[in-house]
């Protein structure tokens, strides 16, 4: 499965991150990726092994823990090889497999998310690794499902590490997190978010005669309004407010002259530490409750969490990374929790997680791009960040 | 195109409705419906003009309008030969076009809506008639477009009256009239109606980021319930209050993390004569513009009118039906302007119109049936209401 690989290769975090990029792993194809990856670190002195995991009803996905030493403190730089799909591949100026540089940009699918990245770690690692092995240990956590449905990726790698003994102590997350410029932005915990499908009942009739029908879309409007005015909190000093939106409301009714049965809509709620997926539960129940209770009629909700909010307190691991940023860039980054949901929602459950990487604008784009300069500065950010991690 | 026929076969309502319901005359198709009746008036003594119309886009319609006597004042009946499609065809416990008779009820596909009622005005004529020519004229405007867009029937035919100088004094219409039993209901006018398609627009973006969206499902929401909230009038007299319907509302956004960039609905109004729909698109509007007002946000509205709301008064022609009802049937009718729309909206603008016909249960369903004994007692009041017309 391996290829054969020196550990000079590594050094060069572009020229890497360009081969990672030729590989053709839309998810969940693994297209080469985790072999290229592996085989390198496989000559730096790593330990690699392939967790491939399947699931009844999901595609089955190949994944790579890799490791360096036996003792703790262990670093772990998780993220993920596969990409999203191209897109409009007319509209991209550039090969998206081609791993092409143009005027000091690197062009092609994952160059942001996250192929660059993991080149950037790899490098960093391979430039502390030469001069002797640090006290203590680093990892790799790299799954090929985390654009897709995030099932057979991190989670069970996670728990495979538990049955495993594999500690992680501190773990890195290479997502991009930076808005506009490298360095504006770590994240140190997301929102949680839970996603709500809700169902609005009455009985079907005649426009001409309502008195013998009972139109359930009134209601759901209230509920719709209701949910929409919900003031869930004012955001704490690390988080934003909790925030519902609702997403589609639906009939389906072609007859202009029909009162329809049902009406379906969706919800999703960000929210913050200040709120749990079972507290607001009940809290939209209530909002649901009074709709009915006021107006009749009946309804069913499905209420799902995909995440908890979490938080890495600021602390050691915030302040290695802040200040390897700092050092490298000149920015003071700022410490975030605002954003969709990433990978760390499950490590935070394992290790203190905090993510940093390169600037996201790009990112599932066509012509998704990112500056030579950007993938050298954040290789000189990771290795300030191990440096700084195991003293050396 | 006509068949030969003797006046004395009109005399039978029940065979002639029977033999009618034989012809598959599903809109738009002849079906040899009108070919059979026009035989059987002109043997009657009726001149005959055969109405075809067309109109791009819409299907080729065949339309009949009879009439014997010169001089007015001309009573008209006004019905349609075509009928809705069969639906479930297993589910009929008769062949739908069959024509037949169990324990005294005809079965058939346009048993009720509306064969069975032409059938009985024709056999109250030629009772009439065999007694002499009454003074003033006998008509009938019968379509086959009534189930169907109602582009290439009565209207067109009515215009075509009034071009030739067919003046029409008084109308009958012959539809199903009777919520339960014969006598139940006469319909002395309808309710207009109006359709609205609203589109609410905002800003797509990702549920995560709402800074960066708009989402226009709250303002649509604000709208449905500010329209559903509505209360346009009290009713009048002869008409129960006017109101509106949503219909339908849809986005269609199957993605759980995405706020959508418009959301469609549907409503309808069914006005009474206190209201116009030029008045209500005003009304409408200004709870539209209020809600964007206060919320933001833009909207269109597609707003279009599908028929004014009428009133031929209570007076003369009424009493002539209910005073032929009453007599029948030992009922006194209500005379009523509640239910959907019909061809009355048209006829309105060139006669005085009222509406009286069969019991309205089976209509459009499977096994659509009539009992032979309210044909029966439909030809009874048919013939009292020409008696009492023209004073014979």
């Amino acid at each position: 499965m391996a290829q054969a690989s020196s550990p000079s290769q590594l050094l060069d975090p572009v020229a890497f991150a360009a081969e990672l990029i030729r590989c053709p792993s839309v998810t969940p194809e693994e297209g080469g990726a985790l072999d290229l990856l592996q085989a390198r670190l496989e000559a730096l002195g790593f330990t690699c092994t392939r967790l491939p995991f399947s699931e009844e009803g999901t595609p089955d996905v190949d994944n790579l823990y890799a490791r360096i030493g036996t003792e703790g403190p262990n670093f772990c730089f998780a993220g993920h090889t596969d990409v999203v799909p191209v897109g409009d591949e007319a509209a991209w100026s550039a090969d998206p497999f081609g791993g092409e540089i143009k005027d000091g940009v690197l062009f092609g699918r994952g160059a942001t998310d996250m192929k660059s990245a993991i080149a950037a770690f790899a490098a960093a690692a391979a430039r502390v690794l030469k001069e002797g092995a640090p006290k203590g240990s680093i990892s790799f956590l790299i799954t090929g499902d985390e654009e897709g449905p995030a099932v057979n990726g991190t989670q069970k790698m996670l728990d495979w590490c538990a049955a495993h003994g594999e500690v992680i102590d501190d773990c890195l997350v290479g997502e991009p997190t930076n808005p506009r410029a490298l360095g504006d932005m770590i994240k140190i915990g997301r929102r949680g978010s839970v996603n709500g499908w809700l169902t609005a009942y009455g009985a079907q009739g005649h426009v001409a005669y309502p008195h013998l029908a009972d139109n359930p879309v009134p209601r759901m409007a209230a509920m719709l309004s209701a949910l929409a005015a919900l003031k869930l909190d004012e955001g704490t000093e690390h988080f934003q407010p909790s925030n519902l939106e609702i997403t589609t409301v639906d009939v389906g009714n072609t007859a202009t002259n029909v009162i329809p049965a049902e009406v379906r809509a969706h919800f999703n709620i960000r929210f913050n530490d200040l709120q749990t997926a079972e507290g607001l539960e009940v809290l939209v129940r209530g909002v649901l409750d009074k709709v009915c209770d006021e107006m009749g009629g009946s309804y069913d909700l499905l209420f799902k969490k995909s995440g908890d909010a979490f938080l890495t307190a600021p602390g050691r691991l915030s302040d290695i990374v802040a200040g390897a940023v700092e050092k490298v860039t000149g920015r003071v980054p700022e410490l975030s929790t605002s954003g969709g949901t990433s990978d760390a929602r499950f490590i935070k459950n394992h290790a203190r997680v905090i993510e940093f990487g390169l600037v996201s604008q790009s990112m599932h784009k066509v012509d998704e791009h990112i500056a030579v300069k950007d993938i050298e500065q954040l290789t000189d950010i990771y290795e300030a960040v191990l440096r700084s991690y195991f003293g050396t």
